[in-house]
């Protein structure tokens, strides 16, 4: 595999980066048919990726790679190749970049839009050092719309901070592309428009250069030969296209290619066990149908979606209501804050949200909507731990910056029905705001009917299994595993309660009293930072309200950053597991002895 | 006062509303020279505010004010003359606008930047309600440079909601204003610039008519009647002078008059009595002043700010190293990304903000800095209440949501030689993110001699008045209140710990474990919120590590917004005074009985 790398490629003539560049191309096909990862993203920066390369001295000239999920090929041009069967595995190759992973992974993201920004300090940085190497954000169309983005543009043009941006534009990102800028960028792709696109730019004191067709070698490389030598704010337009060179992906237009699971070469099908084929339904898709029989009796339910209609599963919703899906593109401050000028015209806004991409939005949801009370249902979609996608993505915060806001309910259902009654309570029942978690999983189906008075499950928790040595309070997911540990020590003659935390604020005052009077040992669980959680407003409550506390303790994620894994591998290197939970209940009921 | 009122304005010939603008100019003026409040803005606005009012229908057709602070002739027009002796004070009349006040103050705001995407979900909500009224947000230069504000013009040009955009331009706002976006702005005023800004704004779809003098009552109506049978994207650039009418407001270049004190009002000076212009010094000012030191030997240090220069007490800094102070306007996202890039670079970025402002930021702080791991300071200024501004002011969620963010440590000074280690510490000796908070009041200068080993000062907490019968664990300026609450007790022969918890995080887990050791009562404070705060940290880790708890107890902010007033009227509100702690502290103690 000595060709993959950055040495080789820059002894290589045109026709062999050619070369080079299909067998990349072969490569990672292979490679992602058997471990899945981001296909689209990646075969359409290849020959971008081979031209940067080759022109540019990485890692003295710093690529700064806007979202990693883009990079394989920068990860294979930088010695990384063999480590590709291990991709996004736990303890494997990251699917993003990370700084510690190699000298040429300048800035880790798996957030958006962050890389002209880490580009202007660097280029500043570099400035006040006397340090002439180039610095190259690579930043997408989606990804360049974000309000963040647009800060760090105003800021190069008007200090004119010598930074090469490369605008890969596929039209598309994750989601189709939104917004009058990105209409701006279609016409750029017409000569007549060309002018657009560049006043654009140079409005805002950057030098335009484009449309250049991104698989072309021979162009790329002579046009970044040519900007490497200027020591002033350019833009440089690139047209890719996601999915290049694999006829699935390249037809793909709902974004399945995107990020795809393992998947059988010759038809493209995905590779998934019919088993769950029949069974599973994943918890954006409850959600998003739950949303569509609502909006059939309520006229005032809209659904906003910072980018996310794939993701979030709306396409189906946006079809039977066209009107009533708002999509903001990659904007996820502007997404909050127009619910909130929805709600205060009568209108219900659902805005379906990763919980890792409500963090751009913190300030919105305290200043906007909690501390003006109104009544948007924040449906936090990959709530807890996310698996494959690592550090940036999982959903472990929420519970943390969310409950310390004033006027904010928040709850998570564990099953099917419980969404439904829940969807039902935050959108006809209640007023102020109300956040609904849940998780990336796919969906428990329990026969269990609906509740016959809504509006007075309100903050009510519910007791899953009795038990009369010990009590586990969790949510969601969480409750599977707490189930099973308790089966294990119910072959030890000790039996366990299970209480359903559906609410996490308000807690259950009512239940938490009869525990407190109870005087059991309490375990509380949580798929979310331990620090400041779920498990210390509980303590938080019992401590305001007894004499003494003793036998308590609280489980969680600790106090670091997760990597990436299967679930089962991160619960069990958290030690989340069922086995971790008799442990500690052990101890607890021991302690009391 | 009935010329005061939208039904008289409306009734009134051009003459007359001159004559109004004019009375109103005189009446703010001297009013504000009793209660002080924001002055500059104000003055600015007059003319705007009549003619809107004149034009358009308010409640039907509806203004969006981009921060309320510019709004007290709105507040005039709509029936609040009369409560102007009040401005700011507890219970008194807001400095901002609140939704509960009036039917007119539709969207209440202290951040800026959030008027144009409340303002795009009304419009859309409109249009599916057929209601035909108009929609104005009203925002200024500075504030439509932010990224939330340009990801709602990217999407109110490209679904062409029908939004009457007025941007009041004073070429100033709070700081000097900044970026590219500002230049054409300044083109846009000279007759041949007009062409690059209506462009700027007709790219993204949305109509540009200006500029215009926005103390011309006959132009400014001319052109609202123009705009407002339109039912399309409008942006109408209005030019003011903030302070008009004023001279030494007009003539102020430093923005001292953006928010005044009392003052006189014949010579413009502040009136603030003698003593404290002997004796005080802003906690802005103490830090400002050591950056400036260390920074003398430290050439790696820079400043970075979000539009903070004044607020933030940096201009002598900026005149010292004018290449190490970076504003990057009012961007908070850009900046704490933009000092990861300084950060990677060898820079030792310290970024100073306010704490309701880091709000904005706050995904950046997790993603880019912390998960990185990266090397900045964070000045978090005018930490806990602030008093007069109110509800979206205070800096009162800061450690709730920084605190479980892993990697990062924060701490906070009780005095000036505190702070002075505290800096060199995280300058100095420390490599991951550090967060200093620092409160808005006036420091205190207590000679004690610094530590000699600094290092070994991370993470402990000082002992500050020795005590056997309870332990307050406090910091900042709570501590002062802590002191005061011993004195009393002392009194009835109560003798009561206090100690400085100047690390927040982490906690000083040696003196913990003493304190768990001697099983004393301990009482936690802290001018924040209370759920999920410093007082449930501390809790979390004596639950982990002692048998029982029994007597402990918490004090802070409740679950609920807090209002403007003085910071004295707002801690007794809060029941957060010497007095509520000596009657906390004796439950605690008499529990143990």
């Amino acid at each position: 595999m000595s060709q993959f790398n950055i040495n080789h490629i820059k002894q290589s003539n045109l026709p062999e980066l050619k070369c080079l560049a299909e067998e990349i191309r072969q490569f990672l096909i292979h490679k992602l048919s058997k471990t899945g990862g981001h296909l689209g993203p990646n075969l359409g920066t290849i020959e971008l990726t081979i031209a940067l390369h080759y022109v540019f001295e990485s890692p003295n000239d710093q690529l700064i790679w806007d979202i990693g999920h883009q990079t394989y090929t920068h990860k294979m041009l930088t010695g990384r190749t063999h480590e590709f069967d291990s991709l996004r595995k736990y303890n494997g190759l990251s699917g993003f970049l990370r700084r510690e992973d190699s000298p040429h992974d300048i800035w880790g993201a798996g957030h958006s839009s962050t890389s002209l920004s880490a580009a202007a300090g660097i280029a500043y940085a570099k400035q006040l050092n006397g340090d002439e190497h180039s610095v190259i954000p690579i930043i997408g169309d989606a990804a360049i719309t974000s309000g963040m983005a647009f800060e760090a543009l105003n800021h190069i043009g008007d200090a004119q901070l010598p930074v090469n941006i490369i605008l890969n534009d596929n039209g598309m990102s994750i989601s189709k592309s939104i917004g009058a800028l990105q209409a701006i960028f279609e016409q750029g792709k017409e000569q007549a428009g060309i002018d657009s696109v560049a006043s654009f730019f140079e409005q805002l004191g950057i030098t335009y250069i484009g449309p250049i067709d991104g698989h072309d070698l021979f162009e790329l490389i002579q046009v970044f030969q040519r900007i490497r030598i200027q020591k002033r704010p350019i833009i440089c337009h690139i047209l890719t296209q996601k999915g290049k060179g694999y006829e699935p992906a390249e037809a793909d237009t709902k974004t399945h290619w995107h990020s795809t699971p393992p998947f059988d070469y010759d038809s493209g099908e995905t590779l998934i066990k019919k088993e769950q084929v029949i069974h599973s339904q994943s918890w954006s898709e409850i959600i998003s149908n739950e949303l569509k029989q609502i909006a059939m009796t309520n006229e005032q339910l809209i659904v906003v979606t910072p980018a996310m209609i794939e993701g979030s599963k709306l396409a189906s919703f946006k079809e039977t209501f066209p009107h009533r899906l708002i999509d903001t593109g990659i904007a996820e401050q502007h997404a909050v804050t127009l619910t909130g000028g929805l709600a205060i015209s009568g209108k219900i806004p659902f805005l379906a949200i990763y919980s890792t991409f409500l963090q751009r939005a913190y300030d919105q949801v305290v200043h906007d909507i909690c501390r003006q009370n109104l009544h948007v249902i924040f449906g936090i979609d990959r709530a807890g731990l996310v698996g494959e996608d690592g550090d940036s993505h999982h959903g472990i915060f929420d519970i943390n910056f969310l409950q310390s806001i004033p006027n904010m309910t928040i709850m998570m259902p564990y099953t099917a029905e419980e969404s439904q009654w829940m969807l039902q309570l935050a959108i006809e029942e209640l007023t102020g705001p109300v956040a609904i978690r849940y998780p990336k999983g796919t969906v428990k189906q329990l026969s269990a009917s609906p509740p016959s008075r809504l509006k007075e499950t309100f903050g009510t928790w519910s007791v899953m299994a009795e038990g009369k040595d010990a009590v586990i309070i969790t949510f969601g997911p969480m409750l599977d595993i707490a189930i099973q540990a308790r089966e294990f020590l119910q072959q030890e003659g000790i039996a366990v309660r299970i209480v359903n935390a559906r609410f996490i604020k308000p807690l259950d005052q009512d239940m938490l009293n009869i525990l407190i009077n109870e005087d059991l040992p309490i375990l509380t669980i949580e798929e979310s930072a331990l620090l400041g959680g779920f498990g210390s407003a509980v303590l938080e409550y019992i401590i305001s309200n007894k004499k003494t506390v003793s036998r308590f303790n609280r489980m969680g994620i600790p106090d670091h950053f997760v990597t990436h894994g299967s679930r089962e591998d991160l619960l069990e290197a958290l030690s989340l597991t069922a086995h971790d939970i008799v442990a500690n209940l052990k101890t607890l009921i021991e302690k009391g002895r």
